[in-house]
């Protein structure tokens, strides 16, 4: 009897010391766990999908969102930088499409408002898609099949950009990644991150990265200057947030980057230049928190990283609606 | 009594009559339906479709077979020509991946006895991919991801190139698009073709277009000189099957493209010259067949053509295995 007692006396207590030994009340985490979405109108969503996936929204008839926010690999191209319009070299590194609806503005130096204000840029970009807003529409007008979907998804057959880019960014706004192991532990499951990864995010947590890398999307929140306590030494010319404001504060401030999915994003920074997790720890410990991690350190903050890899948006590849004798072809080599 | 009698002898006469008045014994047709295919090896062919949709089998790690092949488009890009690394201005149009596994051999000359033979081609064509087979297979040998795929489908983790074309043609032998209209009407429903299609397929059929337009893939099955009646203007080099057998006679033949699905493989021939498929008809009637066809013959040849749009190949967007730290990023602008 008295052993008895003993026994479950041990049990309680183990019991009781499991929260204390993860060392987490996850109600009070500077991360949130990703919600999953259920979009209100699915018609938009479909619609809005294969005008992602549409490369005719290009002057080449080759480009499509999805070329450089490619859903099979984390919504990016994991390029240095993009390919463009005449294999134009773009200026800065495709950031994820995935969970973006999160990101208090768009673009690394946040010009546009919203996604819906976002997806017409690349269209009409030179060194994008190279088209315009113009013969989009016309494009699209001339697809009978695109016309029906206009049809049932705004009650309207006249096709213009806002429609467009609301059907787009209603698409995008369901490609969110819940369900991470991280998200996971937050919730609750003690046993979903191994002792490895628990030790990086409480290294994480402890050293400053979560000043910056905090809320559902761990980043996309503010923009900050990349080079706090040391001048990064950049090899491209953009300058963030300056371009956007015209304060001379706002130089080489950027959008904190989200850190969902960051093990499918790579390479990483708004230039593309760390190539691998290890090295983009450390040149942001030493830049921004003036801290040099060891090996080890590293290693364990790189392991909780790739925890944040979410359910990734899964669907059938659309199929376009064709285009008619009318649609104007492509014209990539003129 | 005699009433019914009479009624019953009309409705008899009638269902007779069906037959007779499509004018078609669909077993004696020289079209053959599309057969679905029921894959024997479904690890290999998810295999194929992720190495099919992965970009980083380019130099750049911006172009796929899916580029060029878009599943989404019929199986082509809808470009005259393709662009291949660099903006390269590709040689021929590319043809459509649907259905491929029924030709005779690959490319427009027949250079590829078959489909694991073609795959290879355009990784290693400077002017498509512009990647090496050695160099693919080192990438592919980096990403553990793959490893563990390859090991499954063939018992082994040391990938060749042979493995990777393999996985590839396994996948494309699968994007066969039965169930067009015009299959159901050869396998017994006389409702599932218009009067004007039907007309329009009589046309076809005895006009001569089902000399070198027949069998399943309604072309596929021959080479044939372009400009037989009347020579072709050609605006492209492309010297068809002589390319391959040296011999003076095979100028100008190329293989017959099938007219599968020929609503989404836009733009026409081995030049993408024709961007209708009215223009192609009529093109192709006066050249090959000395023919020249009213405008509604014509109307009706196309209805015909537009009702052998098959079921297209559906399935889940596939999503990539991450490189690994020791992968080679991709070289767009080297």
């Amino acid at each position: 009897m008295r052993r008895i007692r003993y026994f479950a006396i041990v049990i309680l207590a183990l019991a009781l010391a499991v929260p204390a030994w993860t060392s987490a009340q996850p109600a009070n985490e500077p991360i949130q766990p990703i919600k999953a979405v259920k979009p209100a109108n699915q018609e938009l969503v479909e619609l809005g999908k294969m005008l992602y996936f549409d490369p005719r929204l290009s002057k080449s008839g080759f480009i499509s969102c999805n070329s450089c926010h490619n859903l099979s690999m984390g919504g990016t191209d994991n390029l240095k930088t993009s390919i463009g319009h005449n294999w134009h070299k773009g200026p800065i590194n495709a950031p994820t499409v995935l969970n973006s609806s999160l990101n208090l503005a768009q673009f690394w130096d946040g010009r546009a408002a919203d996604l819906k204000a976002q997806a017409g840029g690349p269209i009409a970009n030179p060194g994008e898609m190279g088209f315009t807003h113009a013969l989009a529409v016309d494009l699209l007008q001339s697809i009978p099949g695109y016309v029906a979907l206009f049809k049932r998804a705004f009650g309207t057959e006249r096709v213009t950009i806002e429609e467009v880019t609301k059907a787009i960014a209603a698409f995008e706004e369901t490609l969110v990644t819940p369900n991470s192991r991280f998200d996971r532990w937050l919730e609750g499951d003690a046993n979903a991150l191994s002792e490895k990864e628990l030790a990086g995010y409480k290294l994480f947590r402890g050293s400053g990265c979560v000043a910056c890398h905090n809320g559902p999307a761990v980043g996309g929140n503010s923009f900050q200057k990349m080079g706090v306590v040391e001048p990064y030494k950049a090899t491209s010319p953009a300058e963030g947030r300056v371009a956007v404001t015209g304060k001379d504060a706002d130089r080489f401030k950027f959008k904190v980057p989200t850190l969902r999915n960051v093990e499918l994003t790579y390479p990483y920074f708004h230039d593309g230049e760390a190539n691998t997790l290890t090295q983009a720890v450390d040149t942001m410990s030493r830049l921004q928190l003036g801290k040099k991690f060891s090996d080890e350190e590293n290693a364990n903050i790189v392991a909780f990283l790739k925890s944040l890899t979410g359910d990734q948006p899964t669907f059938t590849l659309p199929l376009l609606p064709p285009s008619s004798d009318l649609t104007p072809r492509g014209h990539p080599f003129d």
